[in-house]
């Protein structure tokens, strides 16, 4: 039983909560070495996702997810939608609400909108990540899948690399990497840092390569193309000399140390090819744990009495 | 057994076949007092939703209610797909309903178009809404909405009130109320109003104000704001003051009396927002008993032998 | 067993391959004479519908067959997906690969699609049909609906009929049907013919009228209205007057002749209306044989132990 009704954010949850969503994670994956297809744990329920702006991976992870748990769910979303256009937001939430929905899903351009929805429905809401706020199942597939790696997430040393202060990603897995008792440090160019100094006690830096050898885990965020294009900030090409993961700079890394990427790569920007293919990547791994822990906090969430494992 | 092989049209429907649409759904809405989520009654049955015309509301109704009626669906649609472009109406569905499909659920911006796909078919076609004709759907849930508020359908004193000439909520509505023995009063502007004098026997007025007093249900029809620009026509203001329900209005209404509206409302417009959310409204009750009409209309159309509820 | 590992073409597979096909498709449209709505074949596995060009027919036929093996499905593609815009194919197949998925289902403009699909996936693939290379299981269903109205492949004398050269049906159609033994007969004007004159042993004509005497099966390809418009080529009126099938040809068909067609039809083009309804049409039949066939396929290629017939 997680402390949290809705999973909006990381910062909201204790350690408690996501030692018992990995833990869960890992009781889909496999129960006695076998491996986890598909359990009866929600079925019955019905899972809505709202997908207010265009997702392919999540989405289809979270479908995977509601499948295996064989959930009823529903996606709706898009332009075409009367979500978007018309009605209000909350008059949707409560008329989808009416047809007995159990868990909304919601990914959205404005930051928030997961919140809001909270206060139109009884239902258990998931954020999806919601513009620059907050993507907390991202989080926790990155804890899952570091804390599969080295047996632990405590006292690790974590880097965050990129776009800091507008990344959600960031913004969910540092929170709860400190929770978790990880250290973790932000580098980034000085108008990507954010702006507070003592940002959940993680210490920043503009220089990669003084951390580097030091990190158990290298984050690299996704570069938002878009955003290379002004006056302050670094070219395309100086940021990938700066902050950009090659080979060169993977080869400086601790033994046993690993590299992450939430997707989907700019492989030659913030993240060479070779880099994204070598043996300390575990990125597909990390999309693999996607749909085990979103299994888990559905689960968790709705507050299922038998995750079916046991049948 | 419905009389019709079809649902096309309410005014096809005897009494029976309406009491019996409402009997099953009540059955699907609990049993010895527990809900219902999930049935198996049309496992293996195959319904294809067919919304040529873009819908979110009720298109996640019949979407859930399949699913918790245990059938395969498909939905297809919208401007990408064949049936629209090219290849006719008729090949379409005969390509469709050589796959083994058992019903379409048809939405359609030109009226009689779910009446063609019956001449293209051995599969049961249910009338989603086609045009300004008929969306028989919508008054079955609407029926059984006021039918659990008062106990009783015969002799409830029922207002619509609206763009009467140009709804297929109202051509719909009426004439099911009036086979269950209710009186159906019409309410609209001259220029909204029927041609027809004795439409279904049923009496038009243009002033809401001489007869809301004397009602059981004030049923709001959704202002179609593209219809308020014309000349001859009402402007949005004077439309709101002559036929919008207030506060005011709805303070002179029988103790007891009940406000229903098929959304997405236009709040401020035809329905004030204190309104809407006000004790009177069954607004969202409407959207609950869709999902449980639409369950009972296809059980029933797909001539099930057991609703799985004794299972 | 299958010898291939993908269905990706039809020159790959063995007439042991296509019979397991065929005897398998049978065995899912009756079993001691009762017809099979759904089995639980491949419960637990997903099967991913990565479709990169608009498609409805297709599309709904694997949707169904897909449900009938009570598989777990997602459908993606078209131009919000992500598969289309900014990440690499390669990044995507390996992302979505790593959610455990057991099989995808890709159609695309391009051809070789499938093919390189292979090489980012331990997933089986099935080719849906790839710009003008292959469509192999339109092949499949094609020979299960010969198959079934005469009892045998061998023999038999078949006319491909219209753009042989760019048609992905007559790709992999034509090699099928020999490797079943029977004799195909290229049709069409000069410059839609094969430039190999030994193309898979099928002799080519521009002649239907000198062949159709002659003929068990007259295929008729549907004609890219678009490519009509070229000086070289025949103009729409003389296409039709040379190769359309109407009913004076139809009526020169040996007694028991058959005729079929991929859809959509061109009404009036390649084949006349009245033709396309009369009683040697097999159209819908192939219609009906294509859910079949590609339920024989996935079951096939995802090695099932039990195809849930006995149970």
């Amino acid at each position: 039983m997680l402390s949290v009704k809705h999973l909006i954010d990381t910062y909201s949850l204790t350690a408690d909560d996501i030692t018992q969503i990995l833990d869960t994670a890992a009781s889909f994956e496999s129960v006695n070495n076998r491996a986890i297809k598909k359990v009866p744990a929600l079925r019955g329920r019905t899972i809505v996702n709202l997908f207010l702006e265009p997702s392919t991976r999540t989405k289809s992870s979270f479908e995977l997810a509601e499948k295996r748990l064989s959930a009823d769910s529903l996606s709706m979303g898009g332009s075409t939608s009367s979500v978007v256009k018309g009605e209000s937001l909350a008059d949707t939430i409560q008329t989808i609400s009416a047809m007995n929905v159990d868990m909304f899903v919601c990914r959205a351009k404005l930051a928030g909108t997961p919140q809001r929805i909270t206060e139109n429905t009884d239902a258990v809401v998931i954020n999806a990540g919601d513009g620059k706020h907050q993507h907390p199942t991202q989080a926790m597939l990155d804890l899952y899948t570091i804390r599969k790696n080295f047996g632990h997430l405590d006292g690790l040393k974590v880097a965050i690399v990129g776009d800091l202060a507008h990344s959600r990603v960031c913004g969910s897995l540092a929170p709860a990497l400190k929770t978790m008792g990880a250290e973790v440090t932000l580098v980034g160019p000085p108008t990507f840092q954010v702006d507070d100094p003592d940002w959940f006690g993680c210490p920043q830096t503009a220089s990669l390569d003084d951390v580097i050898e030091d990190m158990d885990v290298v984050y690299m965020l996704r570069v938002q193309l878009e955003r290379m294009e002004g006056a302050a900030i670094p070219s395309r090409r100086e940021y990938n000399r700066l902050y950009g993961l090659d080979m060169t700079r993977v080869n400086r890394m601790k033994p046993g140390a690993i590299i992450c990427h939430p997707g989907p790569m700019n492989r030659g920007m913030e993240i060479n090819a070779d880099v994204a293919d070598c043996a300390r990547s575990r990125i597909l791994n990390q999309v693999n744990a996607g749909v085990l822990t979103r299994m888990a906090e559905m689960y968790l969430l709705l507050g299922g009495e038998n995750n079916g494992l046991s049948a």
